[in-house]
Order: structure tokens, then C-alpha cells, then sequence
């Protein structure tokens, strides 16, 4: 049983209550507690030793990427974080020099953001350190955003670079909170995400949940330098190209827009984001699956992203 | 370096905003989000396979201590949980009866205290299963209680029995939100805390927080009759006293109220949680330092509570 199949199992039938507006399923959940305007946002996310870093990562690099994996999917909310509770669970040995640094690296991103640590818990997990972050927020109920709301003709768009995060991006990624909030603010976004998993099995996800399909214009896919190089290097295999739709980790923004608002988005964003690349990669379809369109036609994307289970 | 150590070391200099109303050090974290009349409370708490469970440990009981643990920090803060993350990390080999299990154990206590289980994640930890578990809720502005405020004079209480947890109270207990809540309503409560690390333990961190002392009448400690039978049985070598004073995981409420409201507040007591000992167990007072007094005087209490890093 793969994550997704497990979450699914899981997510079942869990108990719910009247403040609910969004559960499990999308990138945060969203719960109405009466705030004037505003609904309050919670997301958690976990890095282990091994799988999410090594260890040869420096720890402050550690503690910025637990806390940046959760902004981002903040960021696909459109939402704005306010506080952190922050888990470790470290080794009997653990050695303390360690534990500050990546404290070090959580102190300094969270005081970018104007995130407060509020608490956490410490606790034992002998053979290797595990990380687990919550984090609350707001964002306003007129401008909640969803995997779900993705329409047939919609624009979709990615932010920066796609493929190869492992040899550096998934460590030193900029949460992409404030571009989102401009998003929100000048354009109709009808459904956003951020990418974890890969631009193919993300879209997915967005494609499952609006019960839509979509065409990809693989020409169009913005692949990173990073992933160019691997690509050309003859031990890892794999095409840039592949890399692009199916490398995890590059906590990108991927969204859908009306057509219309698709060239304003692109000038408003230029003149604001002057440093970071915004590209329409395809558009929604009525007829379900994703199909890659090149010069030589058009044919079914690959089954999967990048299915993890970490 | 042992937990609480490494948690003052942690503490030190975190990033804080204008939202924050007590950050780490009380039992839950309190938010100023502009709710009419209330704070948004926040809890994270984790439980370790082979520390807070063992193999024989049936999963339903697992996931509904994981979740306890945290509602207990909310009884302490007489506050009422809405929802909660849930995060497995899970072995390679993950058995998905056992993870059905632990939800249905979740599901079960998250549906008597109308908690919505939002969200989550799923993680690989290859050696042990652990459950970290985030919620958040809410306490009216006008009755906020904390560690800090026990005053010299003071009666000091306790519900329940105390000690020899490990025989299956701590898998069992019934977190004290009803009563906390009760009390909250219908004393001047100066100072709670819910007691995981042992009576002394727990103590010491009011009378810290409070700047204050305290006396025990060693007499009055409720002791549970697992504490007295295992303080009966060669092997274990630890008086019954001892145990209530020192054992982790009652996860009962000790709280601090004007001596005048004592009376009152066990009349209260008793007609309304029949079922519940309450029992007044000492006082604040004004020098430093915790004392035991029996029949033959009074002495300073043993150093430590149960220090643990689990």
C-alpha cells in the first residue's frame, strides 16, 4: 500500500465537527472558529533522517526546510502563517550543537515570516531525528483557494524552475507565500498547489479533485538547470524533461486561472516578481487524464508522479 | 542534558508576534487571533513505540493515549480542543491493521470530545512507529489559567489517585476536560497543570512559574491501588508514597485555589463528579522549596520528580 493509498484508507470516516470547511485532502486544512472574516489555516509535515535529509546536511538547512515544507503548502492556501508548534524526536545521543543549529535555521525562517514558536515537545527516537512542524494561520473566507476548483479552459501556470531539487533547491526553496497572496489578490485563482510530489502527480491531484483533465505543453515546461545537468550526466538517467514532471521537492506554485486573466497575470507578475519565472504549462480539459502536447502530437502522460512513501 | 534543560536551552530567544499571549513553558500555547472573547489554544504532544508503548500494547490503545496525552494539556488550561493533526511515522513494514487500529482508537476519543481530525501525514520512521498529534481549540479570554499565578496561602488539589500508571491507567484515562472546565466555571483556579511527569515533578514547575513554595500533607495523597499493590511486591522496591509523588503518566489535574473556596469547591465537587476523588493535598506558601509533613514533622521532598526524555 503506497502514501496516497494509505492516506485515503485513513482519511475515512473521521470524525468531524460544524467548524469544519476543509478536512483532509487539501494542502491545509481550513476550520471556521468564528474570526471575523477570516478562516483559521493548520497544516503539519515531517522530515526524517535519511529520507528528507542526511547526514551530511548541515543542521540549520535542516530546521529551515522542516519549517519551509509546511509555508509552501500554506502558500498553495493563499494563507498567511502566525504560529508554530515544533517536534523533535532525537536520538539518545543526540548532540546538543546539532539540536541549535537546526533551531538556528528554524528561528531564522520563521522570523522572516513573522511566525511566533509557541511550544513543541521533545522526545526519543533512538536510531534517528525526526522533525514534525504544525503551523496555524489565517487566511480571509472571500479568498479561500482549493485543489478543487480547476475548470475546463482554465490557464495553468508553474513558478520557477521544475526537476532536480536534490542537489540543493530542496534545502534553500523560498516558500513562495508572498507570490501566492499576490495571486490571490489579483487574480481569479480557481485552484492551487504546491508542488511536493512532482508537476505530474500533483496536477493530479488538482485534475482528481476538480474532476478535470488537462493537456501539458511540454515545450513550455520551465526545467531547471539543475535538472538539465543530471539529465546530461550518464549515471542518473533520467531526461531533463522526465525530471520536470516528476522530480519531488520543488515546492513550486502550480495554479489554474480563467484564460482571460491568463496574459494580466503574466504582466502583473512580471512587474512584481521581476526575479522569479511564472509560465503557462497547458490548460483544463473536459475529457479526464493528462495528455503531453509537442511539435510530434499528443499522448498520455506517464501513470505516476513520483510516488514516495516519506 | 536531560528534557527539561534541553527545552530551557530551546526556548531561549524563539521568534514571537504581537499574536502571542503565552508561548512554551505553560501546558498549551495561547493565540490572540481577534476571536471575539476567546484565545486560540495550541498543543503538540508525541508518543514513541517502545517508550510510551510496547508490541503487546493493543493499537486502539495507542492512538487514543496519543490523542489523551494532548487533551489532558488542554484540561490543565481549562480549555475546549476543535480539531486535530495527526502525524504517523510508521516502519517500512508498517502492518495496516495495526495503523487501523490506532485510528480507530483516535477516532473514538476524538468523537466523544466533538473533535474534527482535519489532517495529517504520513511518514517512513524504518526502526518505530511514533504518533505526534497537534490540536487546536479554544478558551474564553476572561478565564485564562496557568501555570503561574499559585499564591502563598493557596490549597493545592488533586483529582483522581496517583501513581503505578504503568499497570494500565495510562492507557485508559479519561482526560479531565469536564472538570477542568467545571472548576473553571466555578472557582478562582490560580494555577493548573496535568500531571505526566509525577506529583513532586509537576509541583516544582507551578511553584516555579509562581515564585512560590509549597507544603504536602503526605497523609492526604490520594494513592491509586496499583501504586499500593506494587509497592507490596518485592520486585518493584518503590513505596506506594513514593510512587504517587514520583510516578509519570496520572495525567490528573493539580490546581491551586484560595483556601476560602476550598470548602465550596469540594461541595461543588462531590455533588457534581461523584465518581472523581478530589482531595486537597497541601498548600502554597511563601518560602522557596517543596515539603513533605506527616505525623513526625516535616522535611524537604526528594530533589527530582520522574526525570524523563521520552
Amino acid at each position: 500500500m503506497n502514501e496516497f493509498d494509505l492516506i485515503a484508507r485513513l482519511t475515512r470516516d473521521l470524525p468531524t465537527n460544524a467548524s469544519v470547511v476543509a478536512g483532509p485532502g487539501d494542502d491545509c486544512a481550513l476550520i471556521d472558529l468564528g474570526l471575523p472574516d477570516q478562516l483559521l489555516v493548520l497544516k503539519t509535515d515531517a522530515v526524517v533522517a535519511g529520507f528528507h535529509f542526511t547526514e551530511e546536511t548541515p543542521p540549520e538547512k535542516i530546521g529551515r526546510k522542516a519549517l519551509a515544507r509546511v509555508l509552501s503548502d500554506f502558500a498553495a492556501a493563499a494563507a498567511t502563517p502566525t504560529a508554530a508548534l515544533i517536534t523533535l524526536a532525537l536520538p539518545t545521543d543526540h548532540d546538543v550543537a546539532w539540536v541549535d543549529g537546526v533551531y538556528t535555521g528554524l528561528r531564522e525562517l520563521a522570523q522572516r515570516w513573522n511566525i511566533a514558536i509557541v511550544g513543541g515537545e521533545t522526545t526519543t527516537c533512538p536510531e534517528r531525528a525526526l522533525i514534525s512542524i504544525a503551523v496555524v494561520g489565517t487566511v480571509p473566507k472571500h479568498r479561500i483557494i482549493r485543489r478543487s476548483g480547476a475548470k475546463p479552459g482554465d490557464a495553468l501556470f508553474v513558478t520557477g524552475e521544475l526537476g532536480g531539487s536534490i542537489d540543493g533547491h530542496h534545502l534553500d526553496f523560498e516558500p513562495r507565500l508572498a507570490e501566492a497572496r499576490w495571486l490571490a489578490d489579483h487574480a481569479s485563482i480557481h485552484a492551487m498547489i504546491d508542488l511536493s510530489d512532482g508537476l505530474a502527480g500533483d496536477l493530479r491531484h488538482v485534475l482528481t479533485a476538480s474532476g478535470t483533465g488537462a493537456e501539458l505543453f511540454t515545450d513550455s515546461i520551465p526545467i531547471s538547470r539543475a535538472a538539465k545537468t543530471r539529465g546530461r550526466r550518464g549515471d542518473v538517467a533520467k531526461p531533463a524533461l522526465l525530471a520536470a514532471l516528476t522530480d519531488g521537492e520543488d515546492f513550486e506554485l502550480l495554479f489554474a486561472v480563467p484564460s482571460a486573466e491568463a496574459v494580466p497575470v503574466l504582466d502583473g507578475w512580471r512587474a512584481t516578481f521581476p526575479a522569479v519565472r511564472l509560465t503557462c504549462i497547458g490548460r483544463v480539459a473536459t475529457q479526464p487524464g493528462l495528455r503531453l502536447r509537442d511539435r510530434n502530437g499528443i499522448r498520455e502522460a506517464p501513470a505516476h508522479g513520483y510516488v514516495h512513501f516519506a
